[in-house]
């Protein structure tokens, strides 16, 4: 039975939140963990000293310990305490005990003297000095008095904060943080370093996940195969120890779709597919009262969730403000369009010039993570949205690579080169002349002619096989001489798959084939970047 | 045999630090390790994509995979391919194979429809629209062709980059990284959470160390007692097994200091003490050629010395830059001066008013983490340098607490109202009240009188015992009417102890005993703080 998730009657993601979080409270979790996994975590109580700290009275130096009264004088050494120990030594008038660095005092002692200050024969010791009542002595309480704050509720935990709260003798300390489990479900999923049979892919959600919800207590996860009683007694498990469930694959309208049917049948699915693109079949739903995100598996769309929706959601549970996004404005380098009836995430480049910052969208679908982590940041557009090349947006920055970049063509000769490689083609190439931006850039002279270069060269276009044309993104300066283009490949290295199956083009040295046409490539070199082309022109 | 560290033939911490670079030169580290301990780390290899992505060209819809040229028209289903399987099928003309998203295609398809576009009898399918070559279709290398970078040298691997290897199979990644080892030793220490006997203390570098050493390779960490043969058979494991050794205890000259013992005849100290307050019986070391860090063992000297120079070492080590503290200026509150031959680290408190920013230094000394660890930052002077109230100095911040926050004499009326307490006592409070700057300010007569406050009350000074007298910290109200104070306190809250052993004085409640002095409080408030103070006065 396949419930079909209709697309004009879904939820934006921000309505499917508040409905969400009405109908699923997001619950303030407070749980105690060992100080060793709080690092970063948030404070969910007071924390006040349960002892004095120092919790004796102890020495800051290697000395004797004696009355002060008694200096300068001569002391006859009655004991040695070292660090660590416990003595019951009392010491009179001119009685010394030889006391390490932090240990403790004798009864009776009220200062220290240095070693380095006196002058021992056999049993006595000499000083001639006056010493203070209390010198080179940390007295007990000094530095934290019992019952004295010394965390916050609220606070974000640093390693000092955790040295702190050993020094007072505590190993565990309560934190906002939900105790969350993941589950990945999917038979075609291969553990990553294992051999990847036919058919199969590799597992990345949980690698994703895991070290995302590291702020978070992770009490649990695992990958299940498609059986509906496994994923049952799966997520049962789950929720006998967590407060939030986050389970991958299975959300969708499949036959084997487990986990939109389990969740319904357990508890309730409140939100069942978003206008949101990659993440339509999204699920928010609830079972036993607490909050599981079911999530449709392919791993881009796993990671904009979490970060749209699910890390929402845990900050709410977690007392912790929900951190915003880095934001910068940018102009488009060329026109870019959201899906007409969902909510559009595209990742971009981010290209600059001296005077502007550019963004250049990249050709993209959900199952893409190469693409989608290779990029510098994304856009957010609404249902239909066009933005017109050169008007500016708003971009929501990761992470951006600020290495010198070849943009345009991709061609071996420059396979080596060390920069950073777009070669989404020439389209954005002329585009980034035009506004000075990129370092080399590698124009077809299909696309547009340079008016000046640093270097150029011809290349053959071959042409193997027969049937339908494999072609390349619009982009690319080929695709202008294919007729009718059906695959839109962003680069020649995956041609080869399509050999004998379609009538392929790609320059030479990618395939063998008849010459079909002879393009010229123009190289043009900004911002002292030719270096990088040493040997190869 | 004791060895003194001469306080003047020590170098300071940079001279010391270029001295040791310069003779245990900080080796670039790169090491493999799995991929969910690789976040944050930076990445010490290209890594290129070992396999097309998508691996096979998938359905990308739950559908029918058919061939395009034969749409619109009808199709008879020969077969199912779930996702995860492999099935040699291949399709004919008008033939079609239902496949669910996912799922790799059939030989000789070309285009996937989408079920809810067909309609369905037994085993044939309808399918009245035109399909394009390749609709519906991720074909394979699509996302990341095989060989395509999908990590860069010197990267910071984030959770979506450790997905993007976890998706083409990798799960162990190279990484600019030391690995470390850490050991501390004592007799004194007890672990947090265990009964704490007479004489001995917590253990909490190792805590401080094994969270703070996050983003680099922890590769052991042990608690070792004072015996010599246990730290030297403990110091050979860590070094078979890490680049980098940092141990902590004995690097002094007591009778039990192994540590120094040990480094000098297993190794070479290039650098013994530095004139550096809190931490000056810092070893520099080598064994083996590799570097070893002996610290004094306290927990503050441990931080400072860290953040200094064994931080700066390891991203020598790990080819990532090191990052500054953040830095701000502000004015003193009141005066505050350096050890005289050693750099010194003072912690401090910020305090603002609308127009300055002030820190405030708290009297410090090293054994004293949690005074170190409350404070919003710290100041570093050199040696005699002195700083005159309202002259402008760096800050280093740590993490300045916002909260509201009470400056004065501490008094048991007040314990439990919910502010951030600073009761370091009157004089610096009377100097935030000229400045403008705290919320809630409690002042004793004794040391000067608001002109305007909103609250007064009077309270009784108690005497108790005979012997030297137990006074506060000079910028207590009560240190006023004690005419040799000895033992400079910083809080009622300890005095309990010195009850019996000396001539105590304390405000009333903390101590019992005889009336001394009647000394009048002053509570000022600003900022609107009023509210904290409702139903106490």
């Amino acid at each position: 039975m396949r419930a079909i998730l209709p697309e004009d009657n879904l939820l934006f993601a921000e309505e499917a939140f508040r409905k969400f979080t009405s109908e699923v409270s997001p619950k303030l979790c407070i749980n105690e963990i060992p100080i060793l996994d709080s690092l970063n975590k948030v404070s969910g109580e007071v924390v006040y000293s349960p002892i004095d700290l120092p919790p004796f009275s102890r020495s800051t130096v290697d000395g004797y310990a004696i009355k002060y009264e008694n200096t300068p004088g001569k002391f006859t050494i009655i004991g040695k305490i070292n660090i660590g120990e416990y003595k019951e030594i009392e010491i009179k008038e001119n009685e010394a005990v030889e006391v390490d660095t932090g240990a403790m005092l004798p009864e009776g002692a009220n200062a220290v003297i240095k070693i380095e200050d006196t002058k021992r024969e056999d049993n006595i010791v000499f000083i001639d000095k006056k010493l203070r009542f209390g010198q080179n002595i940390a007295w007990i309480g000094s530095d934290i008095p019992k019952d004295f704050e010394i965390l916050r509720k609220g606070e974000r935990i640093s390693p000092e904060k955790i040295a702190t709260l050993a020094s007072v003798g505590i190993n565990k300390v309560k934190v906002y943080s939900p105790k969350v489990y993941v589950i990945t479900t999917g038979d075609e999923l291969v553990e990553p370093g294992e051999k990847l049979d036919k058919g199969k892919i590799y597992e990345s959600n949980l690698y994703y996940l895991l070290t995302r919800l590291r702020d978070y207590i992770i009490v649990g996860s695992s990958l299940v195969r498609d059986r509906k009683e496994d994923i049952e007694k799966e997520i049962e498990k789950a929720l006998d120890l967590a407060d939030v469930l986050i389970i991958t694959g299975g959300t969708s309208a499949g036959e084997k779709d487990y986990v939109h049917q389990i969740i319904r049948e357990k508890g309730k699915i409140v939100v069942h597919g978003i206008k949101f693109k990659p993440g339509k079949p999204t699920i928010l739903g609830q079972i036993k009262g607490k909050p599981v995100f079911g999530l449709p598996g392919n791993i881009v769309s796993t990671i904009m969730v979490y970060e749209q929706l699910i890390k929402k959601y845990l900050d709410l549970m977690s007392n912790s403000e929900h951190e915003e996004n880095k934001k910068i404005r940018a102009k488009a380098l060329i026109t870019v369009e959201a899906d007409k009836k969902r909510f559009t995430y595209i990742p971009i480049y981010i290209l600059r010039s001296n005077k502007d910052t550019y963004f250049l969208p990249i050709p993209f679908d959900s199952y893409m993570i190469g693409t989608f982590s290779s990029a510098d940041g994304y856009i957010a557009l609404n249902p239909g949205d066009r933005i017109e090349e050169d008007q500016e947006a708003e971009i929501i920055i990761k992470n951006i690579d600020e290495r010198p970049t070849l943009l345009g063509e991709e061609d071996l000769k420059m396979k080596n080169i060390n920069v950073r490689k777009i070669t989404l083609g020439s389209y954005p190439a002329c585009k980034a002349l035009e506004k000075g931006v990129g370092d080399i850039l590698v124009i077809s002279s299909l696309m547009c002619t340079p008016d000046n270069y640093d270097f150029k060269f011809d290349r053959e276009i071959l042409t193997n096989g027969k049937g339908p044309e494999i072609g390349y993104n619009d982009w690319i300066g080929i695709s202008k001489i294919i007729k009718n283009p059906t695959v839109k490949l962003k680069s020649p290295s995956t041609v080869e798959h399509f050999l004998g199956k379609a009538k392929v083009y790609a320059p030479e040295g990618y395939i063998k084939g008849d010459k079909f046409y002879t393009e010229r490539l123009y190289i043009v070199t900004l911002n002292n970047s030719r270096k990088f082309l040493q040997g190869i022109f």
